[in-house]
């Protein structure tokens, strides 16, 4: 096993996950958007009433970063579904996607 | 390098390109937080005119396949970089979001 | 009272909720924004699994609609105390937007 | 013309500029409630690098303000013709859910 293979571990785990409730056709590329804008929405929430600095981690419960920690993993479960039905490669893309922002910026 | 590195890598990299243009002063977990939700609108909008067929990767076209990809990469960047600032496990806090879901659904 | 006078009195009535319990100190315009995201984000989940078909008018469920409706409540209730926030006079600025719109499509 | 028109005068505005087009077809409540998902996320995308102070009536440019209006806008005629659609009274919705926040806290 290859050090590059992380993120398609939990891919397939997720995928396992989704065919064994059948649930692959609910997942439209334009359904699991949603889904990640739907997570993206719970996880910015956590933080709405909070200032910059309570917002820092060491100012934050460890109830709250647990919280924080599972809506952030909802988004990313949601965005690696999405990179298996789309057949993208993420770390591939970020990787371009940071190339492109040193040319930028 | 072990197997399991993929995502440090993919963090060390968005940290680094953030601390040489001096812009971790921005990245309050708060200020991550709605980055993550503003890229997810934007990916979100990728898809909004589509049928449910249309958004399937087959009727895809390449451009669009690309443009897809790019936000996926920047919701992506942001989430890495949010679990860099908050010190979180991104691939551990998967596979526990997993298990709950496992034991619920 | 003139006709024009329908939205201003929903932003009072917001804002008078919103003095009696003090909260004013947490509604920054940065604040509300989040707030417009995040409500907004479960508005969209409500519509995630449902196909275009499914979330007709005609066959949503009573029941889902009083949800889909109390989520656009929260969004709208969001919108107007931002208006207020900043002073922005939202119904000129739909008009102004949809001259936009006018001139562009 | 009472002085309760001015929503339903805003929605009949978007209603006739999206039947000029023959867009109904793409407004399904789905695709609505993405939209106002997207726009949202554009407005949030609006305030992401500002401090609370910097995100204060006071403190933002006129360039800004004009930029932050129309984004407001966005939200608000996707609001608008969802209202339409799916035939739902936004000004009850907003005095209805203010009465179950003042129930609540």
């Amino acid at each position: 096993m290859s050090h590059d293979k992380e993120i398609q571990i939990l891919i397939s785990k997720v995928r396992e996950f989704v065919n064994a409730r059948d649930w692959e056709k609910f997942h439209t590329p334009k359904n699991l958007a949603m889904a990640i804008a739907g997570e993206a929405g719970e996880l910015v929430a956590e933080f709405q009433w909070l200032t910059a600095d309570e917002s820092a981690l060491a100012a934050l419960s460890e109830e709250k970063i647990r919280d924080i920690r599972l809506e952030m993993a909802d988004v990313q479960i949601y965005l690696l579904r999405l990179a298996d039905v789309l057949k993208i490669d993420i770390s591939s893309a970020v990787l371009e996607k940071m190339e492109i922002n040193e040319s930028r910026f």
